[in-house]
């Protein structure tokens, strides 16, 4: 095997390079050997959203189901089968059209049925007719694309139940773990483009594949499906050219809610099959965040603040007056990229840790032996490690073990930059470390979501007190502790009680704009009225993270 | 070559058979033998529709193009790219979408184009968006498909201006010339549905290939199509089954104008090209009958009759207060078929026929040797068979020569259902002859369509005096003398300056479709307003139609 490129130590963390992990297109094979191909890393996802989870609302989906029977046609009454469809019962107030493929099946379903039948519509849009006796429950999907995560939730569009649910890794991650490395290979790589479409679409498929097997229905009962992501993953999903988001003055091509037929987009549905992608604020404030905005019903709360951590982060704060929105290059530390041992929430991640008696105590995903850490232990070692004086409020790490509990003081070894704290230790020897650099990493990523926090707060003319609640969205928003994410700094400090994990709140706006069409109209008052404020080109923004990297 | 078969003998004319015209299908090789492939048989079609042929009009097409610059984005207008060009100038009142393959290609075309663009408009659907230097002028197709003949009308749709015209026969003649033999093929063959239906769309695009070759335009140009024709023309087009048509109670699949993506139906155009057909009647008043009373405005006139005489004979009655309308099988035969030397209207069919002197003297089309009779021929000849009594009122040929002037008498032969009549003798022996049985053919179809006219007559409680005008439309209505349609009973007895040919007044139809939104509105409301009259089981249509059938 040829020695890891440069290209491989950037994106394989040293865990996995350790393990022998390589990337295909990266390495050469100089004899013979044996590859094990990458089985579908675990993750675990909560894609266990279920309707509790999800605010009330008033079911009204986009797609409907009317049953009937028809008068049969007669000498006197020749009125064509369309005709005599489109002008019963409840067809009748809506001067319906069909798609041509209702048209091409029309005339025998109605005579083999007996002209009692089931219809499918999508707002006037006949999408479907069935023998009565035969027709099957109109479902409908939401997806959540993450940079990172892909999940899927099922719903049965009669009833507004969930059916299941499904999640996977997203493909693209190979070309980068943040957006910005995927939208330059779309740019810089002929094919690109399309390949990172190609990928996305096709993960969307299999995992709505196995949903509907999950649920034992058939591609043709899926009508519509809905699409939460940022605005680099949504564009990429529809093979829109994302480069001009990634460059100043940063300009996504599309903004504005889409509803477009599943078919041009590539995705597996009913012949009719449309595909509803939520609107998006800016080029790093996506149809996520609205999602996040949606499923909150922001506006209609006191004065909220919703951090939706994922592999970016975005902030949204309803100040009871003005909705501000921006979003920041946490990047994907918080997902454990960049971070030396840093994982995705799989089993053996360290996922949190607590402070008992002078020393770490940590806690792994499926209690298996760590190997590796995960998002919301971050938050947990910093806290742990700030408080007895191990890490400074400038974020290094104590030169010596002086004054420091027992238990942390064995942990420490290295010098300067090579400075680091065991987490975990196993039989084989195997160890986890946080290291110095990883502080500087955790730095970087708090510290830029507190400076966009105050910037929010300054614009809106509120103060942190002000708020009533701050919501924090995404994968690990409900494992992150609300005390540990105020202690390393990167919530301002308020009572714990008033700081909320809320799940996939991105997840939940799409359900919501699935199974309502008031919710989805509601998604796109509030992208109108979000102001984005850009933090990239903000000398507020830059002064105040300066500050905000501090752990005080 | 194996003897011609019975569907040959039925499916060919005695001309064809004479001159060795065979079907494939039907023709076994029994030896070496030297096959000429039939050229497309050159038909005469009135394809010069000129702007001038159509009634005043306001143009106001589907399809509008709007011209415009845009401000280019900055760090304080970080809108996108379609949010920008949404809200811009004219675009900004009609809340626009747009396909994604604009989407697709928006940011490029914006920023090379340095933001001055031309976009084309179906509606509120932005399908179309070119840098303004580079864009070309958005075309329209208006199609009229007739079960013998399809013609193409090309129109820029920004000066509503004809470009270019072209015909060519319909390929599903060789399944039959009647729509009867279509359905019972596409019913009873494997397959056969299908077939028809690829045949007709692949003639469509030869035509229209053909109609934009000569204005030197590109497929991309070509954003909307109107089409009218028979309800089985319709069907078959949209590969919708058009078998229930053929058996009582003859119910179409769908009746109502629809607008539909070209590539669903296969007809290539513009990505986001449209097909929209002219709404139907019943099942043998089409969309081409539709577009007769569009584009006479028949509502709009004193109590009218148009009779369209294509391969059926429609009948549309407008009594000033009521608009009925009725289809005869009529049949092929005035087109030719069915007729022993019957042939299309092609060089060397006779086309008219005058008395002078006590001798018939015929004409020929392009004055070629004569070869066959056409349609408009067959009125002229029986009206000047009548004067002298060389035919009887009953439809006999006389039996003998006692009385008739010389002329004519030294062209009667045969006897009993073999007598005959020569029309033309030409100098290497050849002879067109009009049969008694063909005469038979004759008093079959013209008393069918006249026995409508007066069954709906007699349903609107008007007498044929009262009508202000006979409107003949169809290939040709502008061929047929109204003195000879008078005298051989066809048309009620009226004086002739009332009996006008109006051409291919469905392709008008199509036309104005095409080029106003108001047009089409009117379409659709005529075909509401439309009473149908089934003549099929009519007990008064079948007393009159043994009136009818004489000639007096």
């Amino acid at each position: 095997m040829s020695a890891p490129t440069a290209t491989e130590e950037e994106l394989l963390t040293a865990e996995e390079l350790g393990r022998g992990v390589r990337l295909a297109c990266q390495t050469q094979a100089l004899g013979d050997c044996e590859v094990d191909l990458a089985e579908g890393q675990e993750i675990v996802v909560r894609k266990d959203l279920s309707k509790e989870m999800l605010r009330p609302f008033e079911p009204a989906p986009r797609v409907k189901r009317i049953e009937g029977e028809l008068e049969a046609p007669e000498l006197d009454d020749q009125r064509s089968d369309m005709l005599r469809l489109s002008q019963a019962g409840a067809l009748a107030s809506c001067d319906c059209r069909a798609l041509l493929s209702v048209l091409h099946k029309l005339p025998d379903t109605l005579r083999e049925g007996d002209y009692r039948v089931a219809v499918t519509l999508m707002d006037d849009l006949l999408v479907e007719i069935e023998p009565l006796a035969e027709a099957q429950a109109p479902l409908g999907v939401a997806v959540d694309v993450g940079t990172t995560t892909v999940v899927a939730y099922l719903v049965d569009l009669c009833t507004g139940e969930f059916v299941a649910a499904s999640s996977t890794q997203n493909p693209q991650t190979v070309h980068g773990a943040d957006v910005i490395s995927r939208i330059e290979y779309g740019r810089d790589t002929a094919g690109g483009l399309a390949a990172l479409q190609a990928e996305i679409v096709g993960a969307i498929n299999r995992l709505v594949g196995e949903a509907l097997a999950e649920a034992g229905a058939s591609i043709e009962q899926l009508y519509e499906m809905t699409v939460v992501g940022n605005t680099a993953m949504h564009h990429l999903l529809l093979g829109l050219d994302p480069q001009y988001i990634a460059q100043a003055p940063y300009i996504p091509v599309v903004s504005q809610a889409l509803t477009l037929y599943a078919r041009d987009v590539g995705i597996r549905m009913h012949e009719g099959g449309q595909v509803f992608t939520l609107p998006i604020v800016a080029g790093f404030v996506g149809a996520d965040t609205v999602g996040v905005m949606t499923a909150t019903d922001i506006c209609n709360r006191g004065p909220t603040l919703a951090v939706d951590i994922g592999t970016n982060g975005e902030i949204v704060l309803w100040s009871g007056e003005r909705l501000l929105c921006a979003s920041t290059a946490a990047g994907p530390a918080f997902e454990g990229a960049k971070i030396s041992q840093g994982m995705y929430a799989s089993p053996g991640a360290i996922c949190a840790a607590d402070l008992v008696d002078g020393d770490l105590v940590v806690r792994t995903i499926g209690d298996e032996p760590a190997i590796g850490l995960c998002g919301s232990a971050l938050f947990d070692v910093t806290a742990a490690l700030l408080e007895p004086g191990a890490l400074g409020i400038n974020g290094r790490l104590a030169e010596d073990e002086e004054g420091l509990p027992a238990g942390i003081a064995k942990r420490m070894s290295g010098e300067d930059n090579g400075r680091k704290v065991l987490l975990a230790n196993d039989d084989d020897g195997g160890a986890v470390y946080l290291t110095q650099r990883d502080i500087r990493e955790i730095q970087l990523a708090k510290g830029a979501v507190r400076a966009g926090i105050e910037v929010l707060l300054e614009e809106a003319e509120i103060s942190a007190d002000d708020l009533e609640a701050v919501l924090l969205a995404g994968a690990f928003g409900n494992q992150v502790r609300p005390a540990s994410a105020v202690r390393m700094g990167m919530l301002p400090a308020l009572p714990p009680e008033r700081i909320e994990g809320i799940g996939n709140a991105a997840g939940a706006g799409a359900v919501l704009a699935l199974c309502s069409e008031a919710e989805r109209r509601l998604a796109c008052e509030l992208a109108t009225r979000a102001e984005h404020i850009e933090l990239a080109t903000s000398q507020s923004f830059q002064m105040k993270f300066m500050e905000t990297m501090l752990f005080e």
